[in-house]
């Protein structure tokens, strides 16, 4: 019978990986979601399909466009595309059966349907925490934040990194003061800084229709760029007598305060004024965090404090604060800048070739290093033995095992160390003390 | 402004756990994914969304009405519905970058618009290894694959449980030999033996159209239960001069041989003529698995040998042998029959509760306790000391460290065990020795 062959391949945007980058993927998913465990927050796992009319409450926006949205039956349902809204449904939902402060941290795919364009995906991971008060919840919470990223950042065998720290309020409140109508579009316009430069800012402030005077004194605002502390001395001194920046400069200073306490070093982290967050739905603190040798890559984690999560689900007021690593994205550009490398992944720790008619004698240690926890495999394919070592190589498995009719005999094993090239014969137990190294 | 509240909830068919359950969720994925890599498979992760030209190249049967299918401008997408499909699409994909044989392992969510019933989830995890060979692969990868299932539910706590084994070949030869014409037909009717018991198959091959002879010897064939070895004797004894029977023969023979070898105790596997596995698509070893004081929960893991995987897509032969589990619905069969149950499940051990002004000292505990890998939380927010208490033990938190102005000033901290009840002051190098056991 003659099968149409169909060209297998996958859509535009779609991230698919070979186990060897794959294995280096999943190393970091791991170490990402160890540190959130590390600091208390509690595994979800949301559906990815949902109810149009729940997903999209808030409606409106880029977002929207973007949504893959289908219906079935009579259903209309809708891909997540971020993690937040369906964290949002959940509280609502689960809210007797949650214990606040609620943390929680989800990993998991997300969907939209971008205009395609490299380093942009489709389909993402996206890696979240969230910490949620029942109608209140300390700053305290926004001080501790930094300290995950920079555990996390660690983690993943980075040093030099910096976690940008400002407070909505701060900005918004400055914005008042100057007796700016529309600081939601400011605020939009402060966050391209990075793409657009200090000059572009000005221009676009000024196509809004602010004057001279006041573009002027919001740019001077953004540069002041010093020590944490001389930033809140600076801030102060301003004798800005609005209550929304008050606030702000009474949390940030808190916060700066604090995180110390947590264990972040002081390289790590900076107040920086012209932080805002393109989101209107952060209202506080807000984060971003740059490599320092990488600052095109943009902010490889960011985040902030909201007033309210959950309004669209229900009329309680849930405040919070949370960061998001999309981890798709990220994986993607330190491989691309090469800041990451598939050299040596592995997983698998020894490929047992048994030789002649050793096959049973190769099975049974086998069957030894696994209860030993340690990784192996059988290559139980025909073969030339030069073939054998190749795939070991390819697959970058460290030791090869042999095991043919003169170990038997001599209750030996052959163990080779791919790497060095050292070749040995011993006993199992004395091959068995190198593998658990 | 009034936000109009939409009622949070989820489609029906999808699972949504707490905080406490999805804990024993992931600890029993994890389980099953390290024994997986300890057997040396490596991690691959597609996309959920495929072409669906590409997904369905296969077509027809039930599975097709149960996808999730759309259009998104001009391309007609689907959701997954296994993770077999896949498979063979990035075999042939990556064929040139891939080693065999071939071991890879996906754990993901598939899709399924199935009928709304209980236990059965339109969103669900499978977990799944295969081995694929390039042209051949040997037998003896269908005698590992038992002792994969073996070692992976014995990791997630079972001992009890029975791995049953057959090869199609041996039935299909046999039905040959008896010169029935549709042996597909009869493997699926063969195949519901658990459900309609041995007179529901008697009845529904008669409707095939069998003669009471036939079916007799059928019956009879499907009755052989004995030692593994009687099993095989008495198949050897029927003398069927057929050369599929034969083929099937030998190779459940040579995988009862070396399944001994390879770790497997005697009690937790036995060849099984009765076991026909439903789907067309296996050609020579089939498994499924039981738990032999829940026998109504039928197979928890199961799968077996193809000649092709991916004959949709490449003209290259590639034949593999694997199995799957079904996690999401083991998980919540589980539960409901309280095999298994959330009683004590945590990953945050310790609660750390400041009392006073002792919140910087708090902190600075936890930044210790953090360092050393324990999984540490800090009671941030206002309320009486009993409510902290509390939180600690909805979230099944083991111990409390309370730090007060006493404490600080004794270096020491206050240490509660919440199961038993004791609670002590120490050093803090005492308390660490405590937690880290």
């Amino acid at each position: 019978m003659d099968v149409q062959i169909i060209k297998p391949s996958i859509l535009p945007g779609f991230m698919e990986l070979l186990p060897g980058d794959q294995i280096l993927f999943n190393d970091m998913m791991d170490r990402i979601r160890n540190n959130y465990e590390k600091f208390g927050f509690l595994p979800i796992d949301t559906p990815i399909i949902e109810k149009s009319e729940v997903l999209l409450a808030k409606g409106g926006g880029e977002t929207e466009k973007q949504i893959y949205r289908f219906q079935r039956g009579d259903n209309d349902l809708s891909l997540r595309f971020d993690l937040t809204v369906p964290l949002a449904r959940y509280v609502a939902q689960h809210f007797s059966e949650i214990s606040f402060p609620f943390r929680r941290y989800q990993i998991g795919k997300v969907y939209r349907g971008e205009r395609n364009q490299k380093g942009r995906f489709r389909e993402f991971y996206q890696c979240d925490i969230d910490i949620i008060g029942n109608e209140n919840l300390s700053i305290i919470n926004d001080a501790e934040i930094p300290s995950v990223i920079y555990s996390t950042f660690k983690e993943l065998g980075f040093d030099d990194f910096t976690i940008k720290i400002n407070n909505r309020k701060v900005l918004s409140g400055f914005f008042q003061w100057l007796k700016i109508k529309d600081s939601k579009a400011v605020l939009r316009i402060i966050d391209k800084l990075d793409k657009i430069g200090m000059s572009g800012v000005g221009e676009e402030l000024s196509e809004l229709g602010l004057n001279e005077n006041i573009i002027e004194k919001i740019k001077k605002f953004m540069s002041i760029k010093s020590s944490n502390e001389e930033i809140l001395d600076n801030l102060k001194s301003l004798n800005i007598d609005n209550d929304i920046f008050k606030s702000g400069f009474e949390e940030l200073n808190f916060v700066a305060k604090y995180i110390k306490d947590f264990g972040v070093p002081e390289k790590n982290y900076v107040l920086d004024l012209s932080i805002a967050r393109g989101l209107d739905y952060y209202t506080g603190t807000v984060y971003e965090t740059f490599l320092n040798d990488y600052p095109k890559l943009g902010s490889i984690c960011s985040g902030g404090r909201y007033d309210n999560l959950a309004a669209h689900y229900t009329k309680r007021s849930l405040p919070g604060v949370g960061i998001s690593i999309g981890l798709s994205r990220l994986f993607s550009q330190l491989m691309e800048e090469k800041i990451i490398e598939n050299k040596k992944n592995f997983l698998t720790k020894v490929l047992i070739i048994p030789m002649d008619d050793c096959l049973k004698e190769g099975i049974e240690v086998a069957t030894i290093l696994r209860k030993e926890n340690i990784y192996t495999q059988v290559y139980t394919e025909e073969g030339k033995i030069g073939k054998k070592f190749n795939y070991a190589d390819k697959l970058n498995i460290p030791y090869v095992i042999i095991i043919g009719s003169q170990e038997v005999k001599d209750k030996a094993v052959t163990i080779k160390n791919i790497n060095s090239g050292n070749q040995e014969t011993m006993e199992l137990s004395e091959a068995l003390k190198i593998l658990k190294n």
